[in-house]
């Protein structure tokens, strides 16, 4: 059976998250019933599998699935049709791709980068909401680059993982923790970007929760370190709402949607 | 009784525009009934005034209103208040003044500015539904450049405007239309900013939605000086939709929420 890689966008307001769960409207299952509707062998039952299991509220901009049709599509098409049946959910699909049967969209990834957006103004947000984490006050960014550089690296991460944590090991390593500002006709905007090869339940949302409570002042940037080295969850500062998370990238050995592979590609 | 300039955000996707309409949600009949809830003094059937009396469906970042209330209030616990009295509903207020007597939120603006957001890929958009209009493909925004270069300055613009539009004259200045290109990580954002004393009913969406045309190639930037000059509301491109037009700016001759003029002032 041929197999296609999907890069997907979705909204993560409308979902409790990506995995299949009976009764919750899931991604996973949106699209696999959209998969099921113009592949009629595609198997009632059959799943696709992603590279990352974004929670309840939870975005994506580049989640990456694969699924295992019975008939072979030209990407672009398969793209557009998936994109008709997905209707009127808020899921597209961006890119599409064949690849080699042993390519799998989680154990294959090498890397996922998420965006953490969150916005510091007095006035409710408007059209973020439910898109972004919105604190009152403004933040320091250099006090929140220094706290984040203490994670930076491989570390046991007990402290920043939730109790709920299914990985064999706490210890990940995380590449990068990038914090940009950007100043916004009304208030400020912070953007968290992280990458590592794979992140642990929470991690992110526990990262950047405590990262706001240093660029607040309520912490100093060394209590970061103390926490890590805690290795307790009780350690950790409050864990940030789902709503401003986005799943941007899954990193593969070699790019799925890159061209002149000799597979056949489609990317918006 | 002391009169207080507001500035608005709003979602344009919750209300049928601006204007208050008997049963018919709109923002300025919210607002209104917000002022009514925190000044008992707020006369039922007290209206407030607005820069631009936008359409359903069309956003603001910085729409201006004035309202006469009958206490003194300091000008962030009136924002503050207004904000907790107009949950839950998609508007906010991000700065509030003291103003003069005279000034007037329609007729003292010697201004407006409007933003239009284009997005052109072949995914349906899904955190920019109803934020942005959304085309195929990508656009020629050089030749957009030298469409809009037509429309500058002092002219009869009958072409462009709504058959409805109830303005005196259909001679017009418009100072400036900038026109940005922005690659997204899927497809590309055009951005459209138009600045000009006053705008005719739907000028705006009909000078960009002809643009659009260029940007595709169905009409030469040439085309567009001809549209002008036939002063001839048939030789108008088509009309664009209204959810990714932005009332950014109404600008008076002094800045009613600059500090240091003597009066009280917040600004989020």
């Amino acid at each position: 059976m041929p197999r296609y890689a999907l890069k997907i966008e979705y909204d993560g307001r409308s979902f409790s998250g990506w995995q299949a769960q009976a009764e919750h409207p899931s991604v996973q299952a949106r699209i696999e019933a959209a998969l099921a509707q113009l592949d009629p062998g595609f198997a009632a039952g059959a799943r696709i599998a992603a590279a990352g299991r974004t929670d309840a509220g939870v975005h994506a901009t580049g989640q990456l699935a694969h699924a295992d049709l019975t008939r072979i599509w030209d990407p672009f098409k398969l793209a557009q049709a998936l994109n008709w049946h997905l209707k009127p959910a808020p899921i597209a699909i961006t890119a599409a791709a064949e690849v080699p049967e042993d390519f799998h969209a989680r154990f294959s990834a090498i890397g996922r980068r998420y965006l953490f957006r969150l916005i510091a103004r007095r006035a409710p947000v408007v059209h973020e909401r439910g898109l972004v984490w919105q604190v009152q006050n403004p933040l320091n960014v250099e006090a929140m680059r220094q706290g984040a550089a203490h994670l930076i690296g491989t570390h046991d991460f007990t402290t920043f993982r939730s109790t709920m944590c299914q990985a064999a090991s706490p210890v990940k390593s995380i590449d990068c923790i990038e914090i940009t500002e950007i100043a916004l006709a009304s208030g400020t905007e912070y953007q968290f970007r992280l990458a590592a090869r794979s992140f642990l339940h929470n991690q992110v949302r526990s990262i950047v929760g405590t990262l706001e409570r240093v660029g607040a002042g309520s912490w100093q940037p060394d209590q970061v370190k103390t926490a890590l080295e805690a290795r307790d969850r009780a350690a950790c500062g409050p864990v940030c709402p789902p709503q401003g998370l986005y799943l941007t990238e899954a990193v593969y050995p070699t790019n799925p949607f890159a061209a002149g592979e000799g597979r056949a590609v489609w990317s918006d």
